[in-house]
């Protein structure tokens, strides 16, 4: 066994206890959890300017951007931050142990279907030290184990956090939360599909992609997000503008933000002009098909093969005339990423086809792409944004680190009765709670 | 393109729109498929007569058993049933476009999460020409496309109800069902993860094993049912000897049959002679630990290490004795399947500690292993049992080809107002039904 073998195995034990902690017991834990973060604050920062200072190196030597200095940086202000985010998952009700329905199946023989923890949650992420806090809040809060394996630029600063974490939930099992520190752990992590129940990679397309392609655990996450706008023949042009406007220039690093606009040849000759001047007064270069070019001719880029689906990530919009929303449609199913899509309409048969015709987790009528964020969907707490369909889609919270599992009470009852005998079910849906299944069990 | 992906993506550029099928159309579509099935039933019989008269040498020659080869034959009266079945699935509720929750973000900003098609359905599945009628039919009615890939002995069978549904079904986007007759195809298929969204594969623990660890696309189903039942100190000894009893032997070759029974100490002399006894005479052979021998010396076999954790789908019983609950669900989550587990107790707070720490899908307390069923539970129609945990768990009926999307309505909304300018977001959980959106946007 390897030491990560070991350590997953640690966490799978710990997992079986995990799913059994009451909602005080893991409040309990994650109040813990803040008040010594909060205590040991100066020992955080110190650890953390060690991964600061180095990567202020990185930055000169421009191996990293700033943004990601940025990102790793801890002061006593961001300490407190993560204090208080810790303490509002605290807050959050316990998704663990609801009765998601009940069935009476026969005179006392019931059947409950009752959320459970999903195990052990693989998290591989980067930079951020405050991701490594966030996930440990949200696993311990759902009754899952974790293993954590961040970058290697925040070594000093997850080392120190795991520390604290384990240190403040000594009463819990004490495999529950696994740190992983080399990067080649997580190749070793990937092939543990016995122990780990699910993955979740933050981090560039390619990391995230290398993840998805090198295991059998279920992943949940996301490498593109190719996200694009149609602007109907029917538009408030000034909405137009401003939502296209917002959703590439609003915050273009992100997976959210606009890559591609459509207009419908109807309006473009009105749109393309004052949009395209608004975009560059932004800063953002445009990248036109041919037919924009023969209604704006100097500055745009010209659009090449490589733009098609291409996800910027940067200050860079392709624009392109469409003959139909059923080719806008066509060209977002083929080019996109599943992720997030809009159209900007002002009639609602176009809109509702548009919306149920692209195939993808989030769908928008006269909203800015940026929208797709757990926190803005008021979801509490995002654990990633999924484009696959299985298990979770778009943007994720709580719930997808739950699973459930089924309780079936009887007295004795036996299925030869049913098939020998013919006995009959009765099949029906009840309101009963498994936590009082002794109230109900006639 | 191979001709697997040409099918492929044929079957996924149709689920675009069979993914906005109203609920007339698909339940129309299903009755076509049943008048055909029944109109053409001489035609069936006797593309099956080619398929059953080579199995039956296959029998002669011991290569498959009499009972796969009974459930490979048709005759009129299986035929009805058949058509029954179509029948069943079209009074389903149609599972697509229900709101599952809605939530105010803003003033004219909300949010609603409405239930969707995954895509494409890969169902691999052995002889039983029953099963690709039974799939088509729920995919259509949630939506899906499908590509059916049947055992070579019901080949001809399979193509003759293949192009019954497609004739019967010639309204739908034409490549909605796809069949595949060769052997190798399924490597193909494994491959296309960019088309098939999941796959679903029925039959022997070595084929569902193969295919789970042959693709990245998700699998829905189990290789093994490794059940288990525990016998408690507190217990009513004649209803625990007819729950054993009917775990096992009222149909022993499925996965929810029980293959080790564990009984605590304190009972293990009063129960043990009288449960092998019966079992006996229900033609089980019982294999038992030192314990049980201790108890019982003759009349039973010896377990070996390689009864640990044996899924016999046959007249085989393991037989232990443990010393606690405790000990039984270490023995059942190291050595199960996460199939489906008993406690047999009158005692309800060990019970539901039993219950709550068992890892696996369904967990019951006094009611026999082979309630395990979609059937039985209520689920109108079983897609198939699940032993993971990620997306459906346990028996898993039309819900298991179920996704969501998010739509999205405002008028304009923008995310730099709630940046820049600290609009605040309301967050409310409404009532509104996606469907009647233009009722409530306020």
């Amino acid at each position: 066994m390897n030491e990560v073998e070991i350590k997953a195995k640690e966490a799978y034990n710990s997992s079986l206890l995990m799913a059994n902690l009451s909602s005080d017991d893991k409040n309990a834990a994650l109040e813990s959890i803040a008040e010594v973060i909060w205590d040991k604050r100066l020992e955080i920062i110190k650890a953390n300017k060690k991964d600061s200072e180095y990567a202020q190196k990185l930055v000169s030597s421009g191996e990293i951007t700033e943004a990601i200095y940025k990102r790793l940086v801890l002061d006593e202000a961001k300490i407190k931050k993560i204090v208080d985010m810790v303490r509002s998952v605290s807050l959050l009700p316990d998704p663990i142990g609801e009765t998601l329905y009940s069935m009476k199946l026969d005179d006392n023989l019931n059947l409950y279907r009752v959320t459970s923890p999903i195990g052990v949650i693989g998290f591989i992420f980067e930079s951020r030290p405050d991701a490594l806090v966030q996930i440990a809040s949200l696993c311990l809060k759902s009754g899952n184990s974790c293993i954590l394996k961040g970058g290697s630029e925040a070594k000093n600063s997850n080392i120190v956090l795991f520390e604290i974490i384990r240190e403040a939930t000594s009463n819990l099992p004490y495999g529950w939360i696994q740190l992983l520190e080399a990067r080649q752990q997580v190749r070793d992590l990937l092939e543990l599909d016995r122990y780990v129940d699910l993955i979740i990679p933050r981090g560039s397309n390619n990391f995230v992609r290398y993840i998805q392609n090198n295991t059998r655990i279920p992943v949940l996450g996301h490498s593109e997000g190719v996200c694009n706008i149609y602007v109907d023949y029917k538009v408030d042009i000034n909405m137009a503008i401003n939502v296209c406007y917002d959703s590439k220039v609003q915050y273009p690093a992100v997976c959210n933000a606009v890559d591609c606009v459509l207009v419908h040849k109807d309006v473009a000759e009105n749109i393309i002009p004052i949009l395209i001047k608004k975009l560059k007064k932004g800063g953002v270069k445009v990248r036109a098909d041919t037919r924009v070019q023969g209604i704006i001719q100097d500055a745009v880029e010209t659009l090449t093969e490589s733009d098609l689906g291409a996800e910027y990530l940067d200050y860079i919009l392709a624009l392109r005339v469409v003959d139909s929303l059923e080719e806008a449609v066509d060209y977002i199913n083929q080019y996109g990423s599943h992720h997030t899509d809009a159209i900007l309409s002002t009639n609602e048969i176009n809109a509702k086809k548009f919306m149920s015709t692209v195939d993808s987790a989030s769908v928008f009528w006269n909203a800015s792409t940026r929208f797709a964020d757990g926190y803005r969907y008021g979801l509490g707490a995002e654990v990633g944004i999924s484009t696959g369909k299985i298990h979770a889609r778009g943007p994720t919270g709580l719930e997808g680190l739950i699973s459930y599992k089924y309780y079936l009470k009887g007295d004795g009852h036996i299925v030869s009765d049913y098939v020998e005998k013919n006995r009959e079910f009765i099949h029906i849906k009840t309101n009963n709670d498994w936590r009082d299944y002794h109230l109900n069990t006639t």
